[in-house]
């Protein structure tokens, strides 16, 4: 196993609803996602918060996982709930229903055994809590972040004091958009690249992923399945497995970015054929690695 | 050079509004983008209609690329003429008016010294005109189909019959999902293989490519590009550019068809950069290949 990864982000109850089914009050949240992702990949430590409605056979997934949760506080309330729908164009969502509850007052403590984490994702949450993330942390070799429209239209000068401290931001081509004030995604991303960031991950549902890495760009088609049932936390286990394989590996270029990309897309791919977390959960090394080389056959072309 | 192409559809004055300039009356039409993106890979031949007020500085175009215009009929009454705008989402295209003029009586005859092309491509006609025209094909080594949601609703009988006689249907996700009546594109693809293209090649926009040959997928994205000026033409540039190739190739496997579809995104990326033919009547073979070469750099990556 490689360098060992921090998660900081939500933990939360879903009630999803999707022309294939509908589901309530299934574990969810950025953090789950991603730590169960990053899990096949390193060791995973996640700070969220919970509520005490947070049952032993939630902890459970984690546990199997070989999650770290010592980080993962528990507080007087009711855990973090989101309701959504999915109609067939499954790259849309409609939030139905948000409940921050306990996740209101999240103030992310690192615990001191985690303050030598070499990668860190700091998820979805406040830019402001982002940075005391950082500040706790003693010297991360890659700083990775997400963001949503909500944060970089109502605080934006928090959102750009965050990114200055970050190496890596992965969020979608919207977001990219608005945080540039710039329509072309290749010019929005040198913008967003001269805030902090050296690479910027942009990512677009089922149309895939653009990596802007300095001068390089990479672009790799999402993964096309038959049955495509919960979107929900995609993204997360694409930043999960993207993260995961870049603290297996053992150097940072770009070489391993662009592999890294190819896991992120892997996690997601599988993320999306069940509901919540139930595919996640269940995967064997030599799937992922069959689903990479897939993705090898979907993309290679010779010159030739 | 090649095998030959034959290309049937519309020769049009296209008015066209972007955020970045605005052009009246400038040549445009299906089988234009079409033939002038082709013409540098293999011998093209065209049949469609223009009106009296076509211009010898017209007809210089398509002379300056070899294309064999004994096809291009001339009638009474004016040119196809299109008008439409673009805003900064440029996948998005409004159609502000649209006059058919000669190519509202547009009966496709195919010369004699053309009906021995062996690659064809239906230009976005009449289905029914689509079938008389292979009716005057001897035997085409590989007939390609575009359409649009105008036939699948309007004629949806008449799509299927042509359908049947098509190697390869190069439509749009939109189309694809309309054309097969299934929201999910690889269950839709499977249900077009099976009216009779042995391959769907689907065109998203900027996000590319989907290629479904059997059980096989292709996928690769778009070119990022920092200017995006004009989008109209990039579908028929696409077309051509891959059956540019496909002809130029000595045979037709599934190495072949993914290199086409790489230079038909050359060609496509090219059209983009400037107002309509602008860009695509003033290339050179070695533009062509570095940018094929680019792409390879931007797809490319290693397992291990």
């Amino acid at each position: 196993m490689g360098g060992s990864i921090l998660v900081v982000g939500s933990v939360a109850f879903d009630s999803v609803k999707t022309p294939f089914g509908e589901v309530d009050d299934i574990l969810g949240g950025s953090a789950t996602y991603f730590s169960v992702a990053s899990s096949y990949f390193a060791p995973v430590r996640v700070v969220a918060v919970v509520g005490d409605d947070f049952e032993d056979r939630h902890i459970a997934v984690f546990r199997k996982h070989q999650i770290d949760i010592e980080g993962l506080k528990r507080a007087e309330g009711r855990t973090f709930r989101w309701k959504g729908e999915y109609g067939y164009e499954l790259n849309e969502c409609r939030t139905l229903d948000t409940q921050l509850n306990v996740f209101a007052a999240f103030n992310p403590v690192i615990p001191e055994a985690y303050r030598t984490s070499e990668y860190v994702f700091l998820g979805n949450i406040d830019p402001d809590l982002q940075l005391t993330v950082l500040e706790q942390i003693q010297r991360p070799r890659i700083v990775a972040c997400d963001t949503m429209n909500f944060w970089i239209q109502g605080k934006p000068d928090a959102v750009k004091r965050t990114l200055a401290h970050v190496d890596i931001l992965i969020i979608n081509d919207g977001e990219t958009r608005m945080l540039a004030n710039e329509p072309n995604l290749v010019r929005a991303a040198s913008k967003i690249m001269d805030m902090g960031p050296e690479t910027l991950i942009v990512k677009r549902g089922e149309y895939g992923v653009l990596m802007f890495n300095g001068k390089s760009i990479f672009g790799a088609p999402a993964f096309p399945l038959e049955e495509v049932f919960d979107p929900t936390g995609a993204g997360d286990s694409f930043a999960g497995g993207f993260m995961g394989a870049l603290a297996h590996a053992s150097d940072v270029n770009e070489r391993v970015f662009r592999r890294s990309i190819i896991y992120g897309s892997v996690m997601a791919s599988f993320n999306v054929e069940q509901f919540s977390l139930n595919r996640l959960t269940n995967l064997t090394r030599s799937e992922i690695d069959q689903r990479f080389s897939q993705f090898k056959a979907l993309t290679h072309f010779e010159e030739f």
